[in-house]
Order: structure tokens, then sequence, then C-alpha cells
């Protein structure tokens, strides 16, 4: 094994650990409403797509699960109980009753807080426990040792900034490429190429011979990507919140010119081409997931939702107490303009994908 | 898989967290000693032992490595690096230089600190990571997926403190078996074998046949078990301390009372008859480690030493103040009474035990 797969990504952010009322535990409802709406794709891809002879059924075989990005629960815990059910229905009617034992590894950031995630473990699980610790654009595992791989809505989390973003200065007095220039898109769009590349490649690594993969992918319908989105608006009252700050003199103006958020969504049509570049997977579905609208969270609950995902990214650059007041200030602008909680601005292309591993058999 | 397997034990103790001044990753360097003192015995069992030929060797195999009661760390890297050399070389010198992936998994209760070992994980390693949360007690991993199982100075906690000694308060006035009524020490040995039982029966699952088990263990030289030893001063000394708690009026007699160790030294001779009973595992060796006198740690030190691994009991009976100058005062009777630090008081007997799963081949 090369050293090199141990280099870690310079990504070093993660969602609110403990279970307190910021917590990403406690404000990650719609993040489930993702894996509920997913559900019954996933079992009918399962149904369709897992091949149990392969390899030939040994009791003492185990069927190994990994969560890329799983955060701290309880969201990881459904999904994967969600691949579990329908993997033992189709061995339980091709074995005679006989199952594999199930080993889960929840993956997540060396920073994230993997102690509340045990804490919180159910204590009525039938699976052995495993957390693998590092950025899934990393390898984390030996090679075909995987038999199924899953993530969820975490994929748009880029490695980092883009070089060209901050060495040409081109995003100043944005915090993302979402409504900017057309360079500040090419290049997000090129860091993700990148990115998801180097996650297909370990997970094709890791992954047996016909072992599957479903993602839940935050993107762009085709030929929306420059279009106001449920995504835009949230960033653009982030970013008007910073600049009340710099007006209050809270902060400077080059504090955020040098902040920019880490996330690309890719469209449909820019996910197919990547997959079949890698060559590695067939593409068993790609559907977009029905989702109530975020809206409906009202102020308070919207605002906690994303404080608990990007809260983190703010804290470091600029500070606990800057943060804080942000925050208090994307609420107070939700309060007073209503019409913001439009459900049109909050909604979000999720795309399914559902991949399984070329091999041999 | 059945459910019962994930019954967690009641134990709930764990070494002081983080890496803070009385944290247990800095004062661990004893524990380290006997790793180091182990080192040539386990280059040389692993070299007779580890048969590569089973199974046949594929370079996709994986060798699985678990570390029992790892702790924190920094000396669990030490271990797994002392276990992964040899078995390289022998890999190499038998397959013209090809090697499996190593996976490590590093196993401790729940409430242990999995956050800061994932933290000081060694950049350079060249092996994938994950820990596997819960009590060794227990099963923790699917069948037949472990190569060698580790664990270095942590089967002298059983999983909870004698019914025995509890229901009939048996032990009162006395916070250990050590130097007590026989059958406080009989309650003892047979928590001892009930645990050592169910850690030997759920290793003999998990491993491979052939799998390697390297152990260890806190133990008394046979014939000795009622003597005067290391253990035994720092205990009386313990108990001493709380005795004048209870004279200061800080804390009651009968919470002292209700106060036990949960911790026991087995002999040489109570060791060979418990793995000869399990019956699944080869003795391959069973030898006392040479050690460093703890006494050379001096007053503070040693002090340090025994707070980072015993302190949390104490603060979970008594509250964290109380705790905190328990030790204080223990440190004061090492300072006030330099004989106290003579090194035969501080020696351990540590026996260096390894196993081998017979299996069908």
């Amino acid at each position: 094994m090369e050293e090199k797969k141990f280099s870690e990504t310079s990504r070093k952010h993660y969602m609110k650990g403990g279970d307190g009322p910021d917590s990403y535990a406690r404000n990650s409802e719609y993040q489930k409403q993702v894996l509920i709406s997913a559900e019954d794709l996933i079992h009918q891809q399962i149904d369709e797509h897992l091949n149990i002879q392969i390899p030939r059924f040994d009791p003492q075989n185990t069927f190994r699960i990994a969560d890329f990005g799983c955060s701290i629960g309880p969201n990881t815990f459904y999904a994967v109980e969600n691949i579990i059910s329908p993997v033992k229905n189709k061995y339980e009617k091709s074995n005679q009753n006989q199952t594999p034992d199930f080993q889960v590894f929840f993956n997540d950031l060396v920073g994230n807080d993997f102690n509340t995630l045990f804490r919180n473990l159910p204590s009525n699980r039938k699976y052995f426990v495993a957390a693998a610790p590092g950025s899934f654009y990393d390898h984390l595992f030996p090679k075909k040792s995987i038999n199924f791989a899953h993530s969820s809505i975490a994929l748009q989390w880029l490695s980092k900034i883009p070089k060209e973003v901050i060495r040409r200065g081109i995003s100043k007095g944005r915090i993302h490429y979402l409504g900017g220039e057309k360079e500040v898109k090419e290049a997000y769009a090129a860091q993700h190429e990148e990115d998801f590349g180097r996650f297909l490649n370990a997970r094709a690594d890791e992954l047996v011979d016909g072992g599957l993969m479903a993602l839940h992918m935050v993107g762009f319908a085709d030929g929306d990507a420059f279009s106001l989105s449920g995504i835009q608006i949230e960033y653009e009252i982030l970013q008007s919140c910073l600049e009340d700050m710099v007006e209050l003199g809270k902060i400077t103006k080059e504090k955020v010119d040098s902040f920019n958020l880490p996330h690309y969504f890719p469209s449909e049509s820019e996910l197919k081409a990547l997959i079949e570049a890698n060559g590695s997977f067939c593409i068993g579905k790609i559907a977009k997931l029905a989702l109530p609208a975020r809206s409906k969270l009202g102020p308070k609950g919207l605002t906690l939702q994303i404080k608990a995902t990007l809260g983190m990214l703010f804290e470091e650059h600029f500070g606990n107490e800057v943060a804080e007041e942000v925050f208090k200030l994307f609420l107070d602008k939700l309060v007073e303009r209503p019409a913001l909680l439009d459900h049109k601005y909050w909604e979000h292309t999720i795309y399914f994908v559902f991949l399984k591993r070329k091999g041999v058999n």
C-alpha cells in the first residue's frame, strides 16, 4: 500500500457536533426527508442489481456497508437500515433464509464528532459497527472490501476552494460561484471534476466486483445552472448579512472577500459524463427525488438547519461571535421579509444516483 | 446475527480523555514500556506461528488487526506498528515481496475519547484505520474476520463489580479484594472467570482459523496472590486517602463502603486453566515481561499515571472535587513517606500471552 493514499485533503469542515439545540443531530430533519424519499428507489435498485451469487454464499461472508459523510446521526442509522433491509430480503429469498453478518463503516472527516455518533448508536441494531475517519476523496478501505457504498447530501462539499479562485481573487465580493462570473463557475466545476473523480476512483478500488453504490447529490436541473435557485437565495442572503457586518464595522471587506463556500452543484449531464469518464461503474439509475419544500421549516427552522451545516465554516473564518451574529441577521431577514420564504426559493434538486461496480463477473 | 450479541456490559469506565496534562495520552509512559518489553517476543511469536498459507496469498487479501482496549493513543499506534512489521516481513520473505493491505480496528468502550484518538493518528501510517466501539466482552466483529487480536493492560478491568460483593456488602471498608476476606477474592475470581471466558469466546468467533492473539495482562506470580504487591500498596494508599476524606467530613463512610475497584489480577495457572477450559486456542507462549520499576516515575509521575487510569472511576462515584482531593492526598502521602517509593512496592507482574486460534487448517 502506498503512503500517498493517506494524504488528507485540505477540507476541515464538518457538521455542528454534540446534541445541543444548535447541533446537526437536532437540525437535520430535511436531510432525513431526502432519505425517506429515496427509500423505494433504493429497495427497488438493490432488488434489481444486488448479485448475491458473487461470491457464492457462505454463511461466514460479511456484507460490508460504508456511509460516506455520515456526520453524527441519527440520519446515518436510518440510511443504513434502509440498505440492510432489502439486502437481507434478497438473501433470505435466495438462500433458504441464510443471511450474512452485516458490518457498517461510518465515515466522515477526522474532525467529525464520532464520540456523539457512538453514543447515539441504536441499541437494537443488528450490525457490527465501525468508524472510518478521513476524507472520502482519499482511499479509506482495503481493495475490494466493501459491498455497498452510500453517501447522502455530502458530495457537494469540495475538498477545497479552487486554487484559481484564491490565486486570482476572481470571486471578490461574492462568497460563491452562483450568480457570479463565468470563470468562477468554471474553476468550481474543474475542482468538482477532480474531486468527484477521486471519489469514484477510491470507491472503485474499495468495492467488490458487482458492488453497489447509492448517492444522494444536491444538483441543478440541466440548463438551470445559472437561474435563481434555493441554494442561490440562501447564499445571497448570507452574503448580504456579511455585507451588513462590514457596514457595522465588525469585519473588514477583505475578510469577506477571502471567504468562499466550498460547494458545487452539478447537473445531471455533468454527473453522467463524469461517471462515464471514470469507467468503473454501470449506471443503474439517475433520478430526481421529490422533496417537501424546505420553506415549511419556517424562518427559525431554516436558519437552524443552515447554521448546523454551514456554521462551522463561518466560525472558522470569522470566529464564533461574528458567526453567531451573521446567523442572527439571517433569521431577522427571513422574519422581516416573509416573501423570501416563498417555496420556489427553497427548492433543491436532489439526484438519486445508483451505480454498480463493473467487474470480471 | 443475534441481537443479544450487542448487549453492552455495564462497565462505563475509561481513561482520561483529551490531551491535557492530566490525560491518559500524556501519562501512559509505563504502558508504553510494557509494549517495548514485549517487542522481541511478539516478533518471534509471529514469525513462528503466523500461517501465511491460510488462506492462500491473494494480493487482494486484507490483514485485519484489532486492538482491544486501545484508549486514546499514542501507545496503541506503537503496538500496531509492532504487529504489522513482523507480519509484513514474513509475507515479504515468502511471497516475492507481496504484502496484503492492513486494516486496523481500534476498540474501546463507547465512552472512550475516539475524537482524540483520530486526531492523533500517525500521518505516516501504512494501514487503513477503523474504530470499533463497545465492550470487548461482547462480540464486536463478524465471524472469522480478524487475523490478529491484541490487548495490552486492559483485561484487568472486569465488566462489573461482582454481584455478591454488592449484594452481601462483604467488602465494606475495603475498596478491593486484595488483602481482604477470602470470599471477596473468590467473588472477584468468579467474575473474572466469566468475563475472560466471554472475551475468549468472542475472539474465538471473530478470529480466522489460525488467527493470532497477543495479550499483556497484569497478574500475580503464582502463589503470591495474597502477598503485599505493587498494586496492593497503590490501593491501600488510595483507601487511606478515602478514609482521610471521611475523617475530614467530606464524604460519608457509606459512600466509601459502596466503592469497589473493578479489577482482577489472575495468576499464570489461573490464566492457563481458563484458556484450556475455553478450548479454542493453542497456547504459543506465556511469559513474564521484564519491566522497569514504576517507582522511578517519582511521586508526581506515579500519581498522574494512576489518576489518568483510575481517576474517572473516582469522579463517577465521588464527583470531580472529591476525586481531585483524593489524588492530592495520594501525592502528599508519597511525598511525606519516601519509603513508600521503595521499588519493591511498585512491581507488577505482566504476563505476555500469545495464542493461536485452532481451526480446521
